[in-house]
């Protein structure tokens, strides 16, 4: 078979390189065939057991180990590729999924985003390449006239991507219809009397099976993306959004992810966020920012904006979102630090200002300012 | 509101009693309002933040919180009970859930499983209160007929129920239709031979828009169970599954679930495939045995075992399914461990016998030996 392989990288905790080596050795036969040597004729083996490519050291105790799947075990499926690159294997201690190349026939198959950064910025009519900016309507408690009215002073105050808080969904202060029609009422209101681009993504989030009339319905309110937690529905659920509504973007809020930087087991977050969340169709994937609540490393968020922004296939770029704690007073610094191709998700640091719709429309300003901080040779991608 | 709140269990990291109560804190507000304080009135506030039940240390640098969650925040759905009590808390470093209480009007709205420990019993026709045995068709790679004809081997040795390997999906030498048919049929003729009750549980898990129709095949081909993997296609998704079809059993399969003992962060396994697993619907959780390849520690199953044989409000009680490389030589041992309250599940150890039909013979009469030796004072569950 001449399709190539996919390719997952593990980091393994072990004691000696040999050790290593043994582990990677049951890894490619558990996430395989899952029978003892012997068992299953030797071209069958042969055939269907991962491929151990390199097993090397990458620090006290740490080897990084290479391991390809043939194209006749994964198929093209969403599900198999988690199930191959971590499944059985994700219940083991000291093994960590730090990497992922998904084939190029693989990737065929996937929606990805559909509007991609490009298309993300022509949706909210940003002139030039400049950084999106993005805030959420909160909180949860707040009725469906309320969370319309903040909507409507963020419209006012020129944001691209207004956005439900996540936690959000159907509770009675705020039902799902009635929020989602009021608010992008209000949304659009204020762009009529601004002149603006305001868009308005909900949050669909929710059970499996009413899914779709959500999407449905907000797009009957007339919205033209839809926020969603894919670790929560399923990634594979939110590819069959993606592929199911090609006019629609998708922002990929990371919910019970479950991902960290710095843990010895999990899926890394450049892989989850950077890499699974993009092929599976989100436009704008949101992950928690550096010096935030979370205090995620900086080098693991230039790690993620990496893989959304690379060549990946035929598959669009998606937008770096970060988020989690970020100062409204510091948006012109990660602006500067991570680029025009990012939006900025500012929520609650916003809500805590007196005036909110000067210290919104002061972040608006630092995200139109982006373009000429790039053309004054500013920021890098590292 | 007088409905009961949901309460969540984690075990924090933390270097001092007053740092485990800030971190508590943080979750409380995180999981809810997620805003700083200050933001929304001290009503709402009091009203939909979570609340700290206890902080109290269970050990050097660790200590358990109790927080608990408003009806108005939860709702009903499983999706959000997720968001609630594991959502941007899961990307948080040292924290880890470990109970999770979901109150009865919740568990109401719930399906559980649809036959149970007694509703798979009476499925396969096992007289009196004996542990249940299960086998997997393997590996990846071997025809339909190939898997078809172990299949029949197994049926003949007077196995309870036979499941695909969660690495059969869609493959080319077994592609899924064809497989399930072939497989169901050799079951069904092998049973009418032997007089016996083989059931099959094929891997539905797949794409979520062919999840139904792959279903609706396994029930067309006569099954009368299915097993799948909710980590992969969503823990809702089997909840619907669950919900829409009360005639299939489900045996719920841990691939890519990211639990384990143990670990500082991530979901313990007693609240994900004891409580989690159960209540979105499975009859049957798999999971990692001790002394097995992953090296789980006997309290954990037995953690396990508890959380889905409790009495949980209307719902059924599932059986636990210790699996993940169980020596068939071991069997009896295993069953006098847990009781016969479990369905022991043996895969490559079995295919590695040079007569598989007689080492699984004799796994059987350990199993139907489990109420003999239960009668005779034998084990208990802890």
């Amino acid at each position: 078979m001449s399709q190539a392989r996919l390719v997952a990288e593990y980091v393994l905790s072990a004691g000696s390189q040999r050790e290593a080596h043994e582990l990677a050795d049951a890894i490619a036969r558990e996430q395989t065939i899952e029978v003892p040597p012997g068992v299953g004729s030797d071209e069958l083996q042969a055939r269907m057991l991962g491929r151990i490519e390199a097993v090397e050291s990458v620090g006290e105790g740490r080897f990084l180990a290479k391991i390809s799947f043939s194209p006749e075990v994964v198929g093209t499926g969403l599900p198999q590729i988690l199930n191959v690159a971590w499944g059985n294997v994700s219940l083991m201690s000291g093994v960590r999924l730090e990497g992922l190349s998904i084939p190029d026939h693989v990737l065929e198959e996937l929606p990805g985003p559909s509007l991609g950064i490009d298309g993300m910025r022509a949706l909210v009519g940003a002139g030039g390449r400049r950084a999106l900016f993005s805030v959420a309507v909160k909180p949860v408690g707040r009725t469906s006239q309320e969370l319309a009215e903040l909507a409507s002073v963020f419209a006012r105050a020129g944001v691209d991507v207004i956005k439900d808080d996540h936690g959000l969904v159907d509770q009675d202060p705020a039902p799902f219809h009635e929020r989602v029609r009021l608010v992008a009422d209000a949304v659009a209101e204020a762009n009529a009397v601004s002149g603006g681009h305001a868009v308005y993504f909900p949050n669909v989030t929710g059970p499996v099976d009413v899914l779709d009339e959500r999407i449905d319905h907000a797009a009957a309110c007339g919205c033209r993306g839809i926020m969603l937690c894919p670790s929560i529905v399923g990634l594979d659920a939110m590819r069959a959004v993606a592929s199911r509504r090609r006019d629609l973007a998708i922002m990929a809020h990371p919910s019970h992810a479950q991902s960290a930087p710095r843990r010895a087991e999990g899926i890394a977050p450049e892989v989850l966020f950077g890499t699974l969340y993009r092929v599976a169709g989100a436009d704008a994937a949101v992950y928690v920012n550096a010096e935030g609540r979370f205090a995620w490393p900086l080098d693991t968020c230039h790690a993620i904006n990496r893989n959304l922004r690379r060549p990946l296939g035929r598959l669009r770029t998606a937008l770096p979102t970060p988020a989690g704690g970020v100062n409204a007073a510091d948006a012109a610094r990660w602006l500067d630090t991570y680029g025009p191709d990012t939006m900025l998700l500012i929520g609650g640091s916003l809500l805590a200002r007196d005036d909110v719709l000067a210290a919104t429309h002061a972040v608006v300003e630092a995200a139109h300012a982006t373009v000429d901080r790039q053309a004054e040779g500013g920021p890098s991608d590292e």
